[in-house]
């Protein structure tokens, strides 16, 4: 990371990227990849593969809303202060069948406190939307990753 | 499921349970079971594996979703009629950690028209609140298994 | 209105706005104007009275949420379908004060089958946002004022 | 009040109805009551006068959110902490019409840290489900009212 004091947002989000995803199991089971992180921002895509189909033969909106969680969770901290969700409301517009593959794109609307509201869209690969998504962040206190970032600087 | 006239609601809620289950590879995939179903009521069991973490090493919260949204199509199902989750939204309130056993039990608030509010409470096994969530159902057209319940009579 | 025939989208807005707002009496008691209206789009104003405070001495956030809702309303309702709110959610994100005026831009996310979702800004004079509103809409029967529009079509 | 440090937390608790009421100028205005609190709990009464009925000539769902945020808003401001809402989410199950007289009560569900989460059912004189809201709470600094409760002992 060099010197914590050249630190850029930037950079810090990145280095927040790797460390978090390193220990996302969750993420990684899923096959979920985080294509574009930095400060407020993060998106994440998913294929749909056939054990995440429900009993209506579409995708699970369960999985759907992790997709979208787990963008909003990378946009939250990639400030590199660890933070959780205190909840979040999904908007389901339309299925999602095996073999699509979703993008979920999530922004910071406002940060303010220690709290914070981000909004995710998930798309499928010809730009439909799928779903809205919307959470609520906290700080708590502590870094997500050592040795970088405005915990140190 | 014999004569489709004598199909009493709680017969055709145990003939959706297990019709739609088998379907459901989601649900599967995760180890979520559905100890319990009735007219508008549903419970779920999840054990929190160790594929099922995130970054800071707690339940990821999407995972948490999907099993009260699990429970919650259980529950709106139930009378064979395909149902739909128009959206939802969760309070997390607890962090669940691997080993923990979450319980999902979702009980219908109200159903009128096509449209429904289903609850769902997430403990863990001591019986503490990990997670609220509230759910707004849709019902489309069609049955979730032939041959039985309200469709057919 | 003329021959229904000719209505277009945007003449069928303006008239569910006159018919809508002539009925509308929670609006106008709060000094709710609607600003500008058109198919799934509309933006209303609200200046914040003395008598709109609640115990901290802010704008009651009962108030925000009700100039939200107001430009959903009429988003919504803009192509003379009736339609009601099924549900809604608002972030509070900046308090406003006695003597702001607020502005309410309603705009349609998804409109599919009977039911559409729509997100509202809500933001003071400044431009700053004050509060976010994601409401979801269903289609009754019947219009929502006569002798225009699809209905008649 | 006496001695704040004999203050127990019912005491604590209809103080600061009484003192936040008397600058509660918007629940004064719509003849908003808070019929009962306790810590946690509240509960408050509106009619639907002429004046709160919107376009479709029920209650202006906004008003009725109004209701609903001013029992959860006197329910989590009873432990005479300053506390915001951050957010609420509502779902209208039925019409409530001129004259209806509802009733709103307010549980908390979750107190942790510096968030909270409350339900509120309101209902209308018939005991019938008019809406389900649910708040976040967030406590900022200071108390509610000056001269009683935790701040000062």
């Amino acid at each position: 990371m060099g010197d914590p004091q050249e630190a850029d947002p930037q950079s810090v989000a990145e280095a927040v990227r790797t460390g978090m995803y390193a220990r996302d199991r969750a993420a990684q089971a899923l096959g979920i990849t985080v294509e574009a992180i930095g400060p407020g921002f993060a998106r994440c895509r998913m294929r749909v593969r056939d054990d995440m189909v429900q009993g209506h033969a579409t995708c699970h909106g369960g999985l759907t809303f992790t997709l979208a969680d787990t963008a909003f969770a990378y946009a939250c901290n990639a400030y590199n202060r660890a933070t959780v969700a205190l909840g979040a409301e999904i908007a389901f517009l339309a299925p999602a069948r095996p073999g699509d593959v979703l993008c979920a794109t999530a922004r910071e609307r406002s940060r303010a406190g220690r709290t914070g509201i981000y909004d995710v869209e998930v798309e499928n690969a010809d730009g439909a939307l799928v779903a809205l998504f919307r959470g609520t962040s906290y700080e708590t206190r502590g870094a997500v990753v050592a040795a970088i970032g405005p915990e140190q600087a």
